[in-house]
């Protein structure tokens, strides 16, 4: 029933082991590696992710420079510099050299990464296109400067070290401008197949996005013609770091808990549950024991199969906490009207940060940001800003929740008309997720799974910021309708002050005339609406 | 720049290494156990290409049981045996119990299967969902039946052997039917969580997609409800077997060229070229080395870089032919047919197989089969049947490259009305690509991506498919409305055969009345137009 046993016989051993770092290589589409244009893009994307999210860890407010060159017909070389705290020697080559390593995949913990594959695979795309490995200079504050030249063993998936010394930050070979130093941080470069282009899919628009949702940080971009573009911090704090968090009962899955049992060194049922689970209390556990009808001071891993079955299922009928939300960092609604106003100077904004909720055991929140008019060119149809724990996504629309919930909703009710089930007009939308673990389609993390509950949350958030822009539109055409009145009605004044005047067979006409402006003025006063 | 290295430092060690079975466990969407209804297709699928490909390998003609038990809420028992060559001892614990391990990986060849993932991962969706290991039984020809029961060390990406025996395949242990018995083949049982359903997205719709494509192939399906459905056998010979091929100069990446002169054993330039690459003769090696400016002679392990990239870019100018396309195997037009009118009963179909073409060096081949009328009814829409390699792609239509290239057709051109782009009738269009790679949007291979040159050839298809469609219906419409003039024009004999009778002041009615249903019938004799 399985690959191709035939040649095996006929033709001797066919069947191997594939390492990951193959299978991505002939995957990379999987990995935002498509094509030059998209490709520069993931490479940046990783890059500052990674940066952004170390500097959040350690308190660090965050500096990144994206500098790029073109090197080449489709090629470009790559350099990412930023003030995190940087690592060890033991590290560096881990990192940029083995698909599926990191510190966050085991966490239950909002981050911006949470594979442990794409730095790594951008320096497994630079090798595969224009076959350099990557360079890159970490510093710990108070140490030496690490230089690595780093390629990887696809066929192994591990490091190969190229070149490896310590290099002194105040001599020639420290990367970065003498203006722009930190004592801490990393700088990657690469060489890469790109192409850099500007529009809706560019490094440009990707940072940019990034800056309206991480006003905190600074971010400048150097474009291969040398044109540098700022994006200034505009706010001073960092929001409150996110904690790390242990499963819920509800939602994980049996294989799971039955490996926990395995490498837990709880000695009792209930110590297990309550060490290893949230929101699990001596009083619960106990509850739950008795539900599944086990005895709660046996040792773990006497149970069998079934009945940690029954205690999952048991679990299921007993009333748990949801799970805490202090692991989730969502941006707040004023970090979304700030970002928003920043960048698009729109007329009306409003902003809408929806409290946690739970999809299958993960803590998840949704934001959502409408800005309405002003700079806004009515372009026929409205624009979405996606983002996940921060992300900005560029690609796959359609596929993604943040659409489906977008379509989900009856725009007419808030007085913004439709084309189909999209809503028209001079219109932003920005839609965040942020959470433990967001669902995305594909490695690259370009969109989000259309999961029921993820879906309800967002469209309860767009109603409530629709009814919000509602108000306000029927106010202003309401405000525009009496203008209007009041305007012509204020043109007539002379010609019905005379009329009067002559209707009365005396007076001034001009008094008249006067009288009627002032009449006009103070019945249709739009303030009066407000 | 990386993943939390302030924690690391902070906290302790905290980077680790993530094993792949890790990964895709938590990350199960990706291969298609997003959900209990959809998880059961792809356990299904798994198993039946698997089969299908297996029993073409070895020249079999394929049997395939797939039978079906509800055994708890959301919870079924699939067995699915089939009469292909079986596995040896030593391969069976590595096929269920690893992830990316497989024979197709490595091979340019046209195969159902390609990643080395899907029943693999079958057995781990089954561990982590329900805990229970995948019992496997299987048997070489002459040999004696091995049992295992296998599950997956997911921590380790490595199998564990739970239990092995050799039974006696004329005991009561053997499983199968006795009247369904074959000296060779495979059969997996394993317990998942899953939702047996009905409709489009279900297991009996595959299976009747597969059957519709793979017509050399008796499958047969128990539902929980003991309902048995057969899908017949209406072809007796398989299509001509795919052979392995080497991979092309234009489109081959510089890293893997260079990963292939490390492990090849050619002591030439101009041998290496020859050796591991498809349509490079002695000939065109000398030329590209001269264009490259390289001595053919020198040993291929002292290439710099530089060199090897100028090598790759000498052979783009220069002219190579396209890859054999024996590594392809169409279903080809007839049997295209056949499926579509055994299945469908349609008024009128058309099929088109296009010549192989090449895409980002890789060999590919576009068909199309349209069905029109008869039994299908005319639902507003047209149905479509996705097909990558003879698999049904059943979920993600919106994202595929078959839906772009269908909406990129103008089909009223053709007779066809549309609603916005989309055809509309009594229509069912069926697309298959056949390639050594199918570029799938996900490991769950659901959707084919939308690359330039495979929608470019499917549009071609469908225009040709299409423009016969089109005539048929021209053609039909014309009778009608002959028909209706001829049955109008009848319908007024009587009364005209009268009238003529009185202007005329003499002769017969019923003479004129038959003379004019003979010029009528006559005149408008639909033969006459075709």
């Amino acid at each position: 029933m399985v690959d191709t046993m035939g040649v095996e016989e006929q033709e001797g051993e066919d069947h191997r082991e594939i390492s990951v770092a193959e299978f991505f290589e002939k995957n990379k589409h999987l990995l935002g590696f498509e094509n030059p244009q998209k490709s520069i893009i993931t490479v940046v994307k990783e890059a500052v992710d990674n940066s952004l999210d170390a500097c959040e860890q350690d308190d660090i407010i965050p500096e990144v420079q994206v500098l790029i060159d073109e090197v080449g017909d489709q090629k470009c070389r790559v350099e990412l510099r930023d003030n995190a705290i940087g690592m060890d020697a033991e590290t560096v080559p881990k990192v940029f050299g083995k698909l599926l390593y990191g510190s966050k995949f085991h966490k239950l913990q909002q981050s911006r990464g949470q594979q442990g594959i794409g730095i790594s695979a951008s320096a497994m795309y630079a090798q595969l296109t224009t076959g350099e490995p990557v360079t890159v200079y970490s510093k710990e504050e108070g140490k030496p400067c690490n230089r690595f030249v780093v390629r990887m063993d696809t066929e192994a998936n591990e490091p190969e070290i190229i070149e490896q010394e310590e290099i002194d930050p105040e001599g020639d070979q420290f990367p970065g401008d003498r203006d722009y130093y930190f004592d801490h941080g990393t700088s990657i470069e690469m060489t890469v197949e790109a192409k850099y282009t500007r529009g809706h899919h560019s490094v440009k628009n990707y940072l940019k996005h990034t800056a309206i949702m991480n006003p905190y940080a600074r971010i400048v971009l150097r474009e291969p013609d040398g044109n540098k573009i700022e994006y200034p911090r505009v706010a001073n704090e960092l929001p409150e770091k996110p904690r790390e968090i242990k499963p819920h009962l509800h939602g994980v899955e049996l294989g799971v808990v039955m490996r926990m049992i395995e490498n837990s060194d709880a000695r009792t049922v209930s110590s297990f549950l309550q060490q290893e689970f949230t929101r699990v209390g001596r009083k619960s556990a106990v509850n739950i024991c008795e539900e599944a009808e086990i005895d709660d001071g046996r040792r773990p891993n006497t149970l069998e199969k079934d009945e940690v079955e029954n205690l999952l299922n048991a679990a299921d009928r007993t009333n748990l906490q949801n799970p805490p939300t202090d692991c989730l960092s969502p941006a707040g609604e004023d970090l979304l009207l700030k970002g928003l106003e920043k960048e698009l100077n729109p007329e009306f904004t409003t902003a809408v940060t929806r409290k946690p909720a739970v999809y299958g055991g993960n803590p998840f929140q949704v934001e959502v940001g409408l800005a309405w008019g002003g700079d806004i060119a009515d372009e026929g149809s409205f624009e979405e800003l996606r983002y996940a724990n921060k992300v900005p996504l560029l690609y796959k629309k359609s596929s993604c929740v943040t659409t489906k919930a977008i379509e989900s909703v009856d725009w007419s009710r808030y007085n913004i008309s439709q084309s189909g089930s999209r809503p028209q007009g001079p219109l932003y939308i920005s839609i965040h997720i942020a959470s433990v673990w967001v669902p995305f389609t594909s490695e690259g993390k370009e969109a989000v799974a259309n999961y029921d509950d993820i879906r309800k949350e967002m469209k309860l958030a767009l109603q409530e910021g629709g009814r919000k822009l509602g108000r306000y539109i029927k106010r202003q055409e309401r405000m525009e309708i009496q203008e209007e009145k009041k305007r012509k009605l204020t043109s007539y004044a002379t010609e019905m002050g005379d009329a009067i005047a002559e209707l009365a067979g005396s007076g001034n006409p001009g008094e008249y005339e006067s009288e009627i402006k002032r009449m006009v003025q103070k019945d249709y006063d739009p303030e009066g609406l407000k």
